[in-house]
């Protein structure tokens, strides 16, 4: 491609309202262009990145048997009122009515959609497993939409329906796509990382997120040091501690507290270790019945250690989404506030973490207000209830598998594989006939990748100050070749374009930036372009037969033969 | 592909609301399944064939020097809203609100989007001439959606967008966007042809439609037989008849024609032909100013003749859209119901057609109910005023080209290029520095091509009673291996494998019909489907070292040796 017939649209100032690097860099390297909030144009360099994501994502699911449909943007509100998902899905389904005045969405996900498909296309178990896909346009009326397409509002997914006669062959073909998907990130050339994850609102039994690493990853995930079981925080198994709770030393007493209301305030205050008290957290319950009020539900963690909101929330006894008691409805129900709870004579339903529930001695706030306890000991001062893993897990600590401690990194989502289970089939009655002629419903699973937010993520973990450094399968190009006052001199016109020829000739993708600019301004457009492999043709070069060449990553220059450029180059790609 | 791993959802009976062969085959051979009106998901099958039409369509785009880029589908009403689209678009936009109550739609197309990105980019005429184009989802709220996705809502369209210092280069580049067409159709393997057509709503100076011809067209395409002149007949132009127009030879006359109200009606009572008649149609005008009523303008034809409403719509008297007068307001004006109308003393701005200008003696409304005169003559009875272009051509007739006389075809649109000329870059104020250093309003032109609706109208085109016979560039497999009792029979298995290798390795995209069903169904599905090449292998021919070999189009089916069936497929691929 000539520099002359191909958009470079770089900007020199990094634009105000791009927070992370990936947004400041596909900007000023004039990939995107914002339309409106959470909008995006992609400009031609960025769309021959996108492109080349698109077809490794295409190229590894038709090898992996699914087989690719193209589904509506627009969907008919009716699928998800069957689903249940019209009312639960929330502002994030953005939602419109056509000239007649019937509902649609445009879709965030298509589990409705292909699900209704399958269940007037597929009769017979015999038809199954079947994995549908698709490389589509999605919306999710976010927010706040930021980071420019790591968060934007439309965007590219590829998005995959698996449908099974039983659950065996579910298994199967998760394995498949988690292998897929493995395949996929491997050829992208990027550094990433397959973590189980909590399955969230889209439900389902079991599911694996896709992480590139990036010291700006809005995930935290959790590695096992010495093992290979990794996992979302959100997700992360924390270890029950070992051996017994050690036995009461002190007596229980009161103290009086006046203002302390933090774990740390008290802490200090009693000269006492934070991991030496308990926290309680009172949230809403699950109501008896449908006309029942929630009744409140306690937490109890130790005072150093955080809720894990995912973890509480899968609790049958608490609602889901979380919600945290007020403050009025606490002092009502308990008759002091937030910064006084303790879990001695708590009228609720109280869930103890198992790390709460190894102390011994703790200090704890007396439910009443301005007041603690300290050398509280379970079973002997109260006892000790339900116990449950409630908390993050904390670096250092030692993983489930038994194979070391706890390390946390930070990571992009950008896949993300699910066995759903009958969870939509059940809801959109999807049905087979079995080897007995029985009608059974279908397990499902499903399987997403970001597309567009996978562009981001590459340049999230591939940059330097002066651009991005593309994996090679995700450069727009293979080589630039770069002109030194080329508008004057002929001899460097002819060998760029004969050298332009020859590469093409050879396979390569090239961009010949033949632009009449300084070569300061070029240097710094490629480099913030980012094509891996630089070729500079000048004419002092020319009179010794040499060019010089540059590799983005490496960064040493060095000259070379004009003939053997060409091979020189090539065993670089 | 194994049939084993790729959908065949044929249907046997035809859908009932499908009443279209395209939309009919499309739903027959499993190719596309309606999610609801007007909107429908791709199958395997159907999407294979629709990537063809991409691809195609993507490398001639490239070719001609156009850039793809990716614009959003949900564009900002602020945009519409300065180029006055917001209000004038109508009920096929479709808007929405966002989960912040600002105003949105899905694009039906992208003027407004590229233009602004133009305008935002593009500083110097030295950035021009410059071509964007994207093959994106779009959506067009019809208000009957029908005939599958020949007209459905959401659709992909290859939308192209030029940007010009001046009206040169737009008419360069329009040339360039024209031959890429005649190229795109041309390996798409359709008969088509290109035709003038009405600018339209779009706007701008000159545009040609490329239609798929095919008699179940919805467009009237007019020809010249002789010459290369080709038009839709919304635009084709109707010379004015040739010589002095007759002497008058009859004197002017009243008759009562009590109860005659059509020209048919009348002409019968009379004993006159009807095209000794003239036809006077009331529409409405346009005012003198914006708070004057619209004044009623006549437009008077031959009794035979068409009004083109095209022509009269491009009037500058006349209103845009067209409205006609109704007969409250016509019999308030003259006193007399439409059925009695006529130009003498009609006090009205009056229009007359060409060939109705060309009369002597003859017949018209009294303006009086129930009288009609005969005899009447321009200028002697009544002054011949402003003369025009005004009706539809009619076959047979003398082609402007003066090379022969008209034909009527029928065709389906399925490429439109536009000169847009400044409409949208001066709504918007997409100027660049000119070579004085001068601001200008740049030039575009505008280039779509519906990429969904060529697959219908390649079906269309190429069908016959037992299914589609897909063009060699549109074909979903270029050929299908079947076994007969492959599930009985390990020879056939085996050598069936075999085959479908051997093609595979020497470049052919193959269907392996190994479903275990009768012979009979596995022949009809694959004449639905419309693979170019069937290759049968059976016990029987085994025995003889031959397959059966059938050709789609041509239809006779011949014994092949199997030694020689890779080569023979080969020559005819």
């Amino acid at each position: 491609m000539r520099a002359s017939r191909f958009l470079i649209a770089t900007l020199k100032e990094t634009p105000a309202d791009a927070e992370v690097i990936s947004h400041q860099l596909m900007l000023r390297a004039g990939m995107i262009r914002k339309l409106a909030s959470g909008l995006y144009s992609w400009l031609p360099l960025g769309l021959k990145v996108l492109r080349k994501v698109e077809h490794i994502v295409r190229e590894e699911m038709d090898n992996a048997g699914a087989q690719e449909v193209l589904m509506p943007a627009v969907q008919p509100a009716e699928l998800w009122q069957e689903s249940g998902r019209w009312q639960q899905y929330g502002d994030e389904l953005l939602r419109l009515k056509d000239r007649h005045g019937r509902e649609f969405c445009v879709g965030p996900t298509h589990e409705e959609v292909i699900t209704d498909l399958v269940r007037n296309e597929l009769k017979s178990y015999k038809q199954l497993p079947v994995n549908f896909y698709q490389i589509q346009t999605k919306f999710r009326d976010e927010r706040r939409p930021r980071f420019g397409v790591m968060r934007s509002r439309e965007f590219i997914m590829k998005d995959a329906y698996s449908f099974h006669a039983n659950a065996e062959s579910l298994d199967e073909t998760y394995q498949v796509m988690y292998d897929a998907y493995t395949r996929i990130f491997t050829r992208l050339g990027l550094e990433f990382r397959a973590v189980q994850a909590d399955s969230g609102s889209i439900g389902g039994s079991a599911s694996h997120e896709f992480h590139v690493l990036a010291s700006s990853g809005e995930d935290a995930i959790a590695f096992s040091s010495g093992g290979s079981y990794a996992a979302n925080i959100e997700k992360a198994e924390a270890l029950a501690p070992s051996g017994a709770r050690p036995e009461p030393s002190r007596q229980l007493e009161e103290v009086a507290t006046p203002g302390q209301k933090t774990i740390d305030a008290v802490s200090e205050f009693l000269g006492t270790l934070a991991e030496q008290s308990v926290k309680t957290l009172i949230v809403r319950g699950v109501a008896k019945a449908d006309d029942a009020p929630a009744p409140l539900v306690a937490l109890i963690l130790r005072g150093d250690h955080q809720l894990n909101e995912i973890k509480a929330e899968n609790l049958p006894e608490v609602a889901e989404p979380l919600v945290f008691a007020s403050d009025e409805e606490i002092t009502a129900a308990v008759g002091c506030g937030p910064g006084s709870l303790g879990p001695v004579n708590l009228p609720f339903t109280t869930i103890v973490d198992y790390s709460a529930a190894h102390l011994a001695d703790f200090v704890c706030g007396a439910n009443r207000e301005g007041i603690h306890l300290t050398g509280v000991n379970w079973e002997r001062d109260l006892p000790l209830g339900q116990c449950a893993d409630l908390r993050n897990i904390v670096e250092g600590e030692p993983s489930p598998d038994g194979k070391g401690v706890y390390e946390i990194k930070r990571g992009i989502e950008v896949g993300h594989v699910f066995k759903l289970g009958k969870k939509y089939s059940q809801a959109l009655n999807a049905n087979v006939l079995d080897e007995n002629g029985k009608a059974v419903t279908v397990d499902m699973g499903c399987y997403g990748i970001g597309v567009t937010r996978i562009v981001a993520a590459a340049i999230e973990q591939n940059h330097d100050d002066n651009g991005i450094i593309w994996p090679r399968a995700l450069a727009p190009f293979d080589v630039a070749v770069v002109t030194l006052n080329g508008h004057k001199s002929e001899p460097v016109r002819d060998a760029a374009e004969s050298l332009y020829q020859q590469l093409r000739a050879a396979g390569c993708d090239v961009f010949l930036d033949d632009r009449n600019e300084r070569p300061g301004v070029k240097f710094a457009d490629l480099e913030l372009i980012g094509i891996p492999h630089r070729i500079v043709i000048g004419d002092r070069g020319l009179k010794t037969g040499s060019v010089e060449y540059k590799g983005r990553r490496d960064g040493e220059s060095q000259d070379v033969a004009i003939a053997e450029i060409v091979a020189f180059v090539q065993a670089r790609i």
